[in-house]
């Protein structure tokens, strides 16, 4: 493969992670070995500030600031929910794909670099081929990133492992404060997760048991398993005459039989007459209280689990960092349409690699949590799904501290001239 | 003084706390260096467990779990909401204290104490009173406890810093995970924290902003003051046009002109026809949505934020430990019916030493933000809160880890032999 010459730039798509700087760091720091890679670029706000040309040099930006990235939580360019739709919108795709182009020309950029979910390597896909049809050379290459988990062919997304550890280790100290509060009138926590279709990150507390059954979560629900109610008020009951408490953790995205969200009843109105979205862990508080007036407290970690940097993965820092290297080099080495995977080797003692999967194979399809991962009743992930997500969350993200308070870096983000005329 | 000879039973109340467990390892550390203070028993579940002469011999326990509650949240002897009402229940409460001094007779308790909040404190002062009338020689101090820092005269209460911390690190991630996202839509993050009647804990976000006018959190809505709905909606109007997103922090008892909580409004029923107690961020949530469409998010930390060990003051941790001590060693020196009491030597830098309070002082008195600590606009603490709450939260307390989750001891709870008939 002959070496390809010119300027680099990567960008972040879909919701952050507390690691998907690290991938960045990853593409960065490698992208630097290479001769063959003259400007590093980073685009703001992913495929948005492409189309804006809001490029920013990262040869500017301090190494001391570059290594910060691997333990600084959220997306430090910028990150959009922006698609490339030629379904529903195909002039206007066509339209933003000629002006992506029209950008990556002017800025000579041969190698591009986007870390996202599905949409977003479902995106790098699109720009992949359009770079074959046109005949332009450049190396397109996915990095995942997702708390989600739910792109498949990858053993596990980056991004996943530090949500797990962080609401896992909620989990246990939610679990601690309800258990020494629990006295004969009983009472039950329920903490919501996230995973609007998925359950990877909510059936990822099971480790916060800790290997003792009747250790916190008692009750998992995913939104791969259809809620039945009254099996779980009888589990909920059945649980708090043992203990005296009981703590729930519920996917956000969990259905009723009939498909619908538990959390999205619209049957229920606020007071500008829009449905109610509070949530499937207030719904759920409101059934146990309305029909067995159990004293119910709930907990929504919200973004908080997925910019915990506090609480993050070493391993999945480490992973996430390994997957940003691995997309570049393969680019170097020729390939393009590929997205960075996981590979694991084994469990225990865990030993993984990156490898690559064509960015088709990837984008669009979504990866769920086996039916046999989890008890026959339903509310609880078995021995499988502890051995797959046990070293996820294994070391920790060393953070420094200044005042109490996490001391995360933050780009200068020193713009790269203008060479088109604006956006229409 | 003279020596007073005899067992010490230590006990916890009212909701748990990251520290309070240091404040037990104070007691029983303190107390193992004092000859005259024989054996050293703790009380589940607070006076409930007393009552039913639920005791544990902590000389059971090993030095190593011990000195693991200094890094272990929640209530380790287990805690209650028990109330003794002499107002209310004059009859029970004769009865409950007649039953509490024959515990105290019967295991030879000389000294006691008690780590709570308010009502904790109002026990604890009821005890030594009744001891005094009864002329039965038992020395009977407070340890201050809460997150919600309610507490007067002492300077702060343990319990505090940590709860702010926790707060303040969220806030700064989940600030940067909001900004990160924000594209020209804007969106609005609204942060729901603990403090029913005072604002203590949502008021010290205002760490989060690390000096920074622009930095989250930019409105702190607390619960001292009455929510101007029109005026905060200008108010994130304003931010969003500024920066494209806003992040809010409200305390959970947030009230309207009228003085109910914004969080319990009664005109909505849930699907049981029970008034919605959603909470205040969902409240303002619909009230942003409804009223000026921009997409806003909550977070709910719910009991997550007294627990957090994994992000807990090491400051917090040691002025806990300190008010443990300083208990005991005023019992020995022959004083009852004190709390300990944080007492501010300077600010920059900061010093502090332990002083006691009398109960009597303390005893259902609570502690408000002051309304000169707060921006004219009632939307943000000013320098003089920031200056009280910035020392609160320095240093982080070590928490071992394994397998990636934090290891917390648990203790064994060796029965004391019960030398009473149950309690009818």
């Amino acid at each position: 493969m002959p070496e390809l010459v010119g300027n680099l730039l990567v960008a972040q798509s879909g919701g952050p992670t507390a690691v998907i700087n690290a991938s960045v760091a990853g593409v960065i720091q490698e992208a630097g070995k290479n001769e063959c890679i003259e400007e590093i670029y980073g685009g703001l706000n992913g495929i948005l500030g492409i189309l804006n040309e809001d490029l920013i040099d990262i040869n500017e930006e301090k190494a001391r600031t570059i290594a910060g990235l691997k333990y600084t939580p959220a997306a430090a360019l910028g990150t959009c929910r922006y698609k490339i739709d030629f379904k529903k919108k195909p002039e206007k795709a066509a339209w933003d794909m000629n002006r992506l182009f029209e950008v990556f020309q002017a800025h000579n950029i041969r190698y591009f670099f986007y870390a996202g979910g599905n949409d977003s390597q479902d995106t790098a896909n699109k720009i992949h081929e359009e770079a074959v049809k046109r005949g332009y050379e450049m190396r397109v290459n996915g990095v995942p990133k997702t708390i989600d988990n739910d792109l498949p062919h990858t053993d596990h997304c980056p991004g996943y492992g530090s949500a797990v550890k962080y609401c896992s280790v909620t989990t246990v100290e939610v679990g601690l404060d309800v258990a020494c509060m629990a006295t004969d009138d009983g009472s039950c926590c329920i903490i919501e997760v996230m995973g609007r279709s998925a359950g990877w990150i909510a059936g990822g507390t099971v480790l916060a048991k800790q290997g003792h059954a009747d250790n916190p979560p008692h009750i998992i629900l995913l939104p791969e398993i259809p809620f039945d109610e009254e099996a779980f008020l009888g589990k909920v009951q059945e649980t708090v005459a043992r203990l005296k408490y009981c703590i729930v953790i519920v996917g956000e995205g969990l259905k009723n039989k009939a498909g619908e969200e538990i959390g999205a009843d619209k049957s229920r109105v606020d007071s500008f007459g829009h449905p109610l979205l509070s949530g499937a862990a207030e719904k759920l508080a409101e059934i146990i209280q309305g029909r067995i007036s159990l004293k119910t407290r709930t907990v929504k970690l919200g973004y908080a689990q997925r910019a915990a940097e506090h609480c993050a993965s070493a391993t999945d820092s480490d992973e996430a960092f390994a997957c940003g290297v691995a997309a570049v080099k393969a680019a170097v080495e020729g390939k393009s349409g590929v997205m960075a995977k996981i590979v694991r080797l084994s469990s225990a003692p865990y030993k993984w690699t990156t490898d690559l999967q064509p960015l088709a194979d990837v984008a669009n399809v979504e990866h769920f949590v086996p039916r046999d991962w989890v008890s026959e009743d339903g509310f609880m992930p078995n021995e499988k799904f502890v051995e797959y997500a046990r070293p996820l969350i294994e070391g920790e993200v060393k953070v420094p501290m200044e005042g109490g308070l996490p001391k995360y870096v933050v780009l200068e983000k020193v713009r790269v001239e203008k060479k088109l005329p604006p956006r229409a």
